[in-house]
This record gives structure tokens, C-alpha cells and sequence, in this order.
């Protein structure tokens, strides 16, 4: 490649790792926001989230489209090639957590103006959500700085959510359960919501260490 | 391409195509399975299924690792390029199915030796394990004979268990649920795993359709 050619491939390159990024933001936002209106019953919220994740897809349709037409027309190998490669899943992982956020404030918005989440659970909603938004912040800077040290913190975030999940389930079929079968079916969606999207953001961070190291991520058994 | 070095090329995409199709029958016969120890609590059939996964994981390893291989080495263009990229795509949702059918398995292996399928909802469960099947099985014949019609009797099939998937959840949240929040959290953990499973075989066939016609299918509204 000429010296111009390659100076316009790293630039193309860095804005696909650019939508990266905002697609982290966006989905975080997302899921925040979701969240936001899952406890608070905000009809208003709920929709604007639902109406924001056509956003996402869009950026992840024309990033997928830059992606292969830089694969077709430079013929990248190794790492470039590994970049966009990557880049292809990691825009599907986003896609997808956007859609987990879209789950969540559809629930919100089809029981208001009830709230979906009885008093005792909304602290462990509430962290559900916390520890997603730490987790795609967390992706994002790992996709921007290829830290692949942070993304070992991932997997400790990603762990309290499977503990949080766990302990969701535990008073949803605890004898003591009393707010009936609707309001247990629902949180037993918005808990694989929260675990599937904080799966996916683990997905995102392995991804970037099997670019980096040429090894996939192999977290210690926990 | 010289003539020996494209015949090398079509046989190595043909090995592609056939380790896709190869799939559909693993992830096929796993959801059968997989729902039939769950109807029958059969705990030996479950975790034949739980073991049986590992193969598609590494069928789909396998399987990128040398779709990436030729897209370094061929540099292809066009419908050559853009038939690895998807066959990149469909192996993730083909191993995903997998996992939906483990899933499944594994709740049946958790419940063990009780049934986590009411009676009542025997019927239903069963036709969304058939349905599942019949969506795997035209998604093969798609992917192997790249039969863009079929694509359309699969939204069919896919439409049949979204409604099974809304009856079950009428059921579930009826005031004559009788079998306490444990089983209806099974329950709708259960449904998730089917629909997500008809969504990714739907998904399947899209790619193809893109494939072929280089439009992205859009159903028609229903």
C-alpha cells in the first residue's frame, strides 16, 4: 500500500473504531435510561428509549457496510483484517444490547402506569443496572485504548451480575413470594435482560484481547 | 485467479456451506432432544444435549478460523466476499441456537426428576419443539440450496411460534394459574429459549436472502 493509501485505511479504520465507541455510549445511555424508567414507571422515558435504539441500528448497519467495503476493496491481512473482523461482532454485540435496553423500557411502558418491580427488588434492579452501565463504559474504553488489562475487571463486574441474577431468582421462588405470577414473570425477563446484555459487553472486552493477543480470554474458573 | 487456484476456492466455500448446513442438524436435533427431556424429565437425554454442544461450538471455531483464512489469503470480492462474511454471521447464530437448546436441557437436568412443564402446557411446549425443528430444517435446505422462497414459509413458521410463545404467557399470567411462581418462571425462561431459537433460524434465512438478492428481506407487516 502507498504511504497516502495507508494513511487513508488508518482513517478509515479509527472512525469504525469511533461508531464503536458511540455505540457503547448510546446503548449505556440506553440502559440507564431503561432502567430510570423501569423503577419510576416514566412512561416518557420508556418511549424515548424504545424510540432511540432505531438509532443504534442504523449506526451498526452503515459501520458493518464501511467494514466490508473495506475488506473488499483493500484486501486488509493480519491485524487490519482481525480489526474489521472484530469490529463486525463487536457491532453486532452493541446492536444487540441496544435491543436488551429496548426489552426493558417495552416492559416499563406495558405495565404503566403499574410499576413492573416490587419495593423489595428495586435495590437489586437498581445495581443490575448500575453494574450494566459500568460494564459497556468499561467496553467502550477497552474498544478505544485496546487496555486489555481492564478487561479481566470486566469479568469481576460481570460476576456480581450473575451474583445479582442468582439472587433474583432466589426470592422470586422463595415460599415467601407474595406479588403473584405476572409480576414474577416479569422480573424474571428483566433479570435475563440485565445478565444477557452484561454477557454481551463481556463478549465485546474478550474480543479485544483475542485482537490483541491472538488468544482468546480464558477467564479464571470462579 | 488462475482456473486451479478458483476451483480450490469454490471447494473450500462449498466446505463452508456444508459445515453450515452440518450445523442446522447438530443445533435441529438438540432442540428435539432437548424438549423431550423436558417433557419426559429424561435426565439422560439432557445432558447428552449438554455435552453434544461442545461439537457445534467447535464446528463454528473450525468454521471461521478458515472462512477468515480465505477471506486473508483469496482477497475476494462481490458475492464471494459477501458469502464468507455471511457465513461468519450464520455460524454465530447457528451456535447460538446451540446454546438455547443446552439451555433448555439444563432446566430440565435442574428440575430433575420433577417435570418443570405442567400437563396443561405439554401441548404447546411440544408444538414449539416441532416448530423449532421445522425452522432448522428449512433453514439447512436454504442455506444448502440457497432457496430464497423458503425463506418466506419460514416467517410463517416463525409467526406460529410467536403466537405459541403469547399463548403460553396468557396461560401463565391467567387468575387460575395454579402451579405457583417456580414453574412459571421455568415456564417463561423456557418460551424465551424457543422464540429466541425461531428468531436466530429466521435470521438465518434472512442472510441468505441478502445473500442472493443483495436487498435486505422485510416481511410484510402482519
Amino acid at each position: 500500500m502507498v504511504h497516502g493509501l495507508r494513511e487513508q485505511f488508518e482513517t478509515d479504520l479509527q472512525s469504525i473504531t469511533d461508531d464503536l465507541v458511540e455505540m457503547t455510549h448510546l446503548v449505556g445511555s440506553a440502559m440507564g435510561r431503561a432502567t430510570t424508567a423501569l423503577l419510576d414507571a416514566d412512561l416518557t422515558l420508556a418511549e424515548s428509549v424504545i424510540e432511540a435504539d432505531e438509532h443504534v441500528d442504523t449506526l451498526r448497519t452503515d459501520l458493518d457496510e464501511r467494514a466490508l467495503v473495506l475488506i473488499a476493496r483493500q484486501a486488509p491481512v493480519a491485524t487490519d483484517l482481525r480489526t474489521l473482523v472484530t469490529a463486525l461482532r463487536m457491532s453486532a454485540d452493541l446492536e444487540r444490547m441496544g435491543d436488551l435496553a429496548r426489552h426493558v423500557a417495552k416492559l416499563a411502558r406495558l405495565r404503566y402506569p403499574s410499576s413492573v418491580i416490587p419495593a423489595e427488588l428495586r435495590g437489586t434492579i437498581l445495581e443490575m443496572g448500575q453494574i450494566a452501565e459500568r460494564l459497556v463504559v468499561k467496553a467502550g474504553s477497552i474498544i478505544a485504548q485496546r487496555d486489555i488489562k481492564a478487561a479481566a475487571q470486566l469479568e469481576t463486574d460481570d460476576d456480581e451480575m450473575d451474583a445479582l441474577h442468582r439472587g433474583l431468582f432466589s426470592l422470586l421462588m422463595a415460599p415467601d413470594w407474595k406479588h403473584g405470577v405476572e409480576t414474577a414473570v416479569d422480573v424474571t425477563l428483566c433479570g435475563r435482560y440485565y445478565e444477557r446484555y452484561a454477557d454481551h459487553a463481556v463478549a465485546v472486552a474478550r474480543r479485544v484481547v483475542y485482537l490483541v493477543t491472538g488468544e482468546p480470554y480464558i477467564p479464571p474458573a470462579s
